[in-house]
């Protein structure tokens, strides 16, 4: 195998973290679960089996001083600013661009910033497995994660035949890929099989992801050529700027994955959480003998269930049974844990009410 | 009638309203319903019928600071501080004798700072009425209010017979003064009737109260004599301080009350309210259509019953029934409405983990 890059994609501007999650520092900046924010975690998860030289971030410019902050290991020239977001094909498509001229065999793992995963030995290895295919097979493989319930929140891959035979991590063909279901649809997945969660890590050879580019998005191709000749130069990020602002928004699962023949899944069965909102951070938090799990100082009185952060100051809370409470400076959240989706219309409240010192 | 005397208690450290209350500003001095603190719209209750100058206030020096900020209006020899917490009956007697200088034909008004009555007119002249009678009967005279249901946070007090004729104001012979009950006997009180509640005002002539000291608690009463003799001196606060932290200290309902012949009974039908918890207060305030209350900024979504309030920045509550949250600088509560009452505990627990910042 070739050279092995990463590519975090670091530019999302979730809002579900609020109040945690601010405009200049979404929840991947955060150090939700343990000291390291989620993307610092992530970086040390690639580092172990990728050189810092060859990871690549993809941000906006708004997250770029909280970025540099949290990413002194990385080169300064491995951190892109998109002008402006545009879903994740796009994104990819000017990474990749930047490897290619270093590589155009090389091997890329494209990686959410902002997941949970625990199990690190495990999640090395099913990414090198997929590396491997992706080499070998010239493919672009996911990974899938094996689904535990008939979750609505995720996209869902359905596997063709599997093309493993006896390894520890199987490896599939893929038939095509499916939105959010609903959770009827959900439910007959999982009793259907050959189902797996798309766990939004995608690795394929350079060469081969531009050449599905050039195929399926061939305006994109070209616009991404344009960027690419000027990488170095001083006209760079004016170019970036004039020619990114006009390409068409759209993810990689629609524009590439659901036309492309040769996908391929593999297997993750390590510990993985895309953390979507404060009840799967309460979720995989370890527990208290009450149920209780949080950070900063708190007293809970005859209190169950509950997820209560403070990041100064004191929270107390009396009698209540599976709330979220989340204090950020001089934001205040508390949330019915079972409404932990319902933060983004606070969010979208305090847009409309352009109380941008909340957001 | 002679002069007419005010005497505001206010030197409480009522903790129920933790976090707002705090040792250097407890209840009396917050601004829960409206503008003004609970002591200064006492103060403003009383100055429609006495003069400023006829108003003291007996609270304790820790609170000195802020009780002087509230109270530019009042003389500032008006404005006495115990050495110590000693119940009320000394804090009573030590005020009495100040007044006793002036005129102890005068009569004197003890009132709570810290309870809310939003009929003015009428408790004028239900305070009137038992100066009258205090003035006529050289007796003691407690305003009892109409109980509306069988309440175990007051203490109550059983009439004999009544003793006006045909007046609004209904007047009575005093029975006895009974303990906070239990719910059932708190029902029973209401179904035999002749029951009151005690609001902890108090009317009579000094002279006729400082008789009732000197027969009932002739210690107190040598030592507030030798308190008196100093007033105006240079030692009066060595004094008073080397004096009052030994008396003992005792109520006037267990010194006085429960003791003396001549007790009488205004019935008080204005809007009376002892905000003993944040309960009292959420119900003490107008709600909006979901049946919230609260101040300060707040987004409450798919959120009834609920108070609210927030010194600064901004609370955001989500999908809860019946809670209070409570947001004081950077200590926040969040308690079930009808769990009020245990916010105690978390003061408790904070002053034995010695966290004097919350406190």
């Amino acid at each position: 195998m070739e050279k092995l890059y990463c590519l975090i994609m670091a530019g999302g501007s979730g809002t579900r973290f609020w109040p945690r999650s601010k405009t200049a520092k979404p929840k991947q900046y955060l150090n939700i679960i343990g000291d390291d924010s989620l993307l610092q975690s992530t970086i040390k998860r690639f580092s172990t089996f990728t050189k810092y030289e060859d990871i690549y971030i993809v941000s906006g410019k708004s997250q770029a001083t909280v970025l540099e902050e949290q990413t002194p290991m990385l080169p300064k020239q491995n951190l892109i600013y998109e002008p402006v977001g545009k879903n994740t094909l796009p994104c990819i498509g000017l990474a990749a661009m930047f490897a290619e001229i270093d590589n155009p065999e090389g091997i890329m793992v494209v990686s959410p910033s902002d997941h949970l995963i625990t199990n690190e030995e495990l999640f090395k290895n099913t990414v090198l497995t997929a590396a491997k295919i992706a080499d070998e097979k010239n493919g672009i493989v996911t990974i899938g994660i094996t689904p535990t319930y008939p979750a609505t929140g995720y996209g869902y891959i359905k596997t063709a035949g599997e093309i493993s035979a006896g390894e520890t991590i199987r490896q599939f063909k893929v038939e095509r890929f499916v939105e959010k279901p609903d959770e009827k649809t959900a439910s007959e997945y999982l009793e259907q099989g050959g189902f797996f969660w798309n766990s939004g890590l995608f690795i394929f050879k350079v060469s081969v992801f531009l050449d599905a580019v050039k195929q399926f998005a061939p305006g994109l191709y070209a616009d991404l050529r344009k960027i690419q000749a000027e990488i170095g130069q001083p006209s760079f990020e004016a170019t970036l700027d004039t020619i990114y602002r006009a390409v068409q928004g759209i993810s990689v699962d629609y524009g590439i994955m659901e036309h492309a023949q040769n996908i391929y899944l593999v297997e993750g069965n390590f510990d993985w959480n895309d953390l979507g909102s404060w009840e799967s951070v309460y979720l995989t938090h370890p527990k208290d003998e009450n149920g209780n799990a949080g950070s900063g100082e708190a007293i809970l009185l005859d209190t169950q269930n509950s997820y209560v952060y403070s990041d100064s100051g004191l929270v107390a809370v009396v009698g209540l049974d599976e709330v979220v409470v989340v204090k950020d400076g001089d934001t205040i959240l508390v949330c019915r844990r079972d409404k932990t989706e319902d933060i983004k219309k606070i969010v979208e409240q305090l847009k409309a009410e352009k109380k941008d010192q909340y957001l």
